[in-house]
């Protein structure tokens, strides 16, 4: 019998060993080397999976965004219209999301000079101002907002909000506790008439 | 006669160089023989002033924060308690303070893994966060401010909305013009009364 290798979950694994490099260590962290050291692997194997660590980074990157993607559909699957979960979803306020910010916050700084990961970055942050403002155009629609709230304008301030928690958070985690986070983004949603 | 050099002179100009590669093409491309290359200069002579990239980098760091910091001294002389005046002087409205901001999320990613750069990025976020509470609670005590206004919490909104409205425009720039920029901020200032 030969022995089959499960070459998707072989990928899953190196990409989880990198991100956890790239959490801890950084960017230049990520080489071949200390890939396959991390992994018990040779270097072979690293290198047969991903043709350079600029797709490795971005392999971690894109598993970042696939676990923000389910925290959001797990919220918008209990209430669509959950606005502070929505929000909660991708504040630095576990290790998870904190993990993960690291990541994004290495990735700018790489999409800073490619205009492919520029795009993508644009991308994600658009997906986040469009569910935003669905989210307040359902609580509008709803008399749950404060008559006199422009949508698209609280959904501008959300969304800036949040990579703008997350910066404080992830470098003054002492002052920037999860309580913090929550109490500045709950009297941003009190402006506009939610509790 | 001898021939004097300017030292500090030659630091600076090495360091504008290096801030302009930083801007164009990213960290990654600082090197020796490209700063040397664009300053026109031997690599003696970069070598000569910073010990290694990482000094000339964090030079160009402070190049950019000393350029804020100016900028914001320029708003508090005019008029101490211009708190939309205080924003801009940070927010990417113009080529020089979108340039600074592409070097400030540079360093964001190489203090990720630094704890003394990190710990610099800590104390700039909270003198801004200072700043803005200070400007609020003098606008409060003239009542200029709406009588339910938690000056504490607007300045935490204010203070991330700089950095949440930095990373949009940096990376989408034709959506995030500086009018909308300004208009976002605007709703913000107007919520806690100020127009």
């Amino acid at each position: 019998m030969p022995r089959f290798v499960d070459h998707d979950a072989r990928r899953r694994d190196v990409t989880e060993i990198a991100r956890q490099l790239v959490v801890a260590r950084g960017r230049a962290a990520l080489t071949v080397r200390n890939v396959a050291a991390a992994a018990g692997c040779s270097s072979t194997i690293v290198s047969h999976y991903f043709g350079d660590m600029d797709e490795l980074f971005h392999a971690t990157y894109a598993a970042a965004a696939r676990r923000s993607s389910q925290r959001i559909r797990a919220v918008e699957q209990r209430d669509p219209l959950d606005m502070r979960g929505l929000v909660e979803a991708v504040l630095p306020l576990d290790a998870e999301r904190t993990d993960d910010w690291r990541v994004w916050f290495a990735f700018w700084s790489e999409a800073l000079t490619s205009s492919a990961w520029a795009a993508e970055q644009r991308e994600r942050a658009l997906g986040t101002l469009r569910r935003f403002e669905r989210c307040l155009r359902g609580l509008n629609d709803e008399g749950r907002l404060r008559p006199d709230v422009d949508v698209r304008d609280a959904a501008g301030r959300l969304a800036a909000l949040v990579p703008g928690l997350a910066a404080e958070a992830i470098f003054d985690p002492d002052r920037w506790t999860p309580a913090r986070q929550r109490r500045v983004l709950r009297s941003e949603l009190t402006l506009i008439g939610l509790t």
